[in-house]
């Protein structure tokens, strides 16, 4: 408990520079107890943005208009400013970043294999979804780090990320075809679960799983309910 | 002639910010007089640079080390600011992007599918050695635009696109595998034809064919004489 303590005292509120930000400011429970080590928690959000940041150039070189290119490339452009954010605080700490992503690579290209999707239009379901999940949870996990790290990282993965436009696009392609959107929300139904996987091996645990799981529980219930808002806001059933 | 020389006016030097460009600013011969109109000229510069970025974001998802990952992620950063800072002038002009951009994408697609490459190596060889052509020709080309549209472009262009990043990686490979230097040396210059076929698509010619060529040709050598450094400089036979 005295560590539990210790440890919540380092907790520094969100910047409010952005509406997401807003939202998390007023949120009550975070993952503080569960946050890594500062190079663990920088090497692991790192890559993830560069994964995400992978499967928006795979979507933008798949994409079937010139329109839907330039919308993608703008996404694109903001999801790499996040990974090279996180990667100046990693060189600003001392690490060379390529060294400390290197532990959590596997991992994490596992998840981005079993999340790529069959066509281009579940690409961008997943990276509509997996992105606004994952800096969601990663914010939440950053607020037990060191608070002027935390308040670096934070600033970094509250910057918009081109949702709305990959809302847009995925809008318009549902339009165009209406059967698209039963199987585009089995897809988001089904990314949620290897997402929460993810996030879940991103977290320090205790030795108490019991009291781990109930801490653990009311935050992702949380971020599956941010989820849910982002596939309604397709017109999605979650 | 008249028309020759009112073009030959409003020729800008380019700016003297970057090694490539101290060289080109004492470079005697330009394509003034084949510049396209602005918007086309911008629309496929834009759409060059959004490819060549393509190009990297394909390398980056293949490469096989997370050194490699984090060398190709700060290339593609620096190749997405340059489709960007034309997006902005396309913008600034009161063009939609997508749309300035339309008319060209079919054939620039068609040259990205022949230079694909057939793996990671041959990849790299493509985003490294037809980048930098691309770039040192749309300067060139880009010298026939109003002054401060030229200005504008040539900054842009001029920017550091991570050759050098590129150019470690393929020497790295190379030296672990010494076999891969004549296969990626066929390969380099194989590529010199379908680049040089995309410049010659991006000219306004006249309607004397015999004095175009005339003109052209001395370019093309100076380019052709920067692609031999170029493989020159990763140890390869032009």
């Amino acid at each position: 408990m005295v560590t539990w303590f210790s440890r919540k005292r380092t907790r520094v509120e969100a910047p409010k520079l952005r509406s997401r930000s807003e939202v998390l400011a007023t949120t009550k429970v975070d993952l503080v107890e569960f946050t890594p080590e500062l190079m663990e928690f920088l090497g692991r959000a790192a890559y993830v943005q560069l994964t995400l940041f992978e499967n928006l150039g795979r979507a933008l070189a798949m994409a079937p208009t010139t329109s839907a290119k330039a919308a993608l490339s703008r996404a694109a452009e903001l999801s790499m400013v996040k990974h090279r954010g996180l990667a100046g605080v990693i060189e600003k700490s001392g690490g060379s970043v390529a060294d400390v992503m290197e532990p959590y690579a596997t991992g994490i290209d596992g998840f981005q294999r079993v999340t790529l999707g069959s066509d281009w239009f579940e690409t961008i379901v997943t990276c509509y979804l997996t992105a606004g999940f994952l800096d969601d949870f990663f914010v939440r996990l950053a607020a037990g780090l060191p608070p002027a790290s935390a308040t670096q990282v934070i600033g970094v993965l509250s910057q918009d990320s081109g949702e709305a436009l990959l809302a847009e696009e995925l809008r318009s392609a549902m339009e165009a075809n209406p059967r698209l959107a039963s199987r585009l929300a089995m897809w988001g139904r089904r990314l949620v679960g290897d997402t929460m996987l993810l996030a879940r091996q991103s977290l320090t645990y205790s030795e108490n799983h019991k009291s781990d799981e109930a801490r653990i529980e009311p935050v992702f219930t949380e971020l599956i309910a941010a989820h849910t808002r982002r596939m309604d806001s397709l017109g999605l059933t979650a």
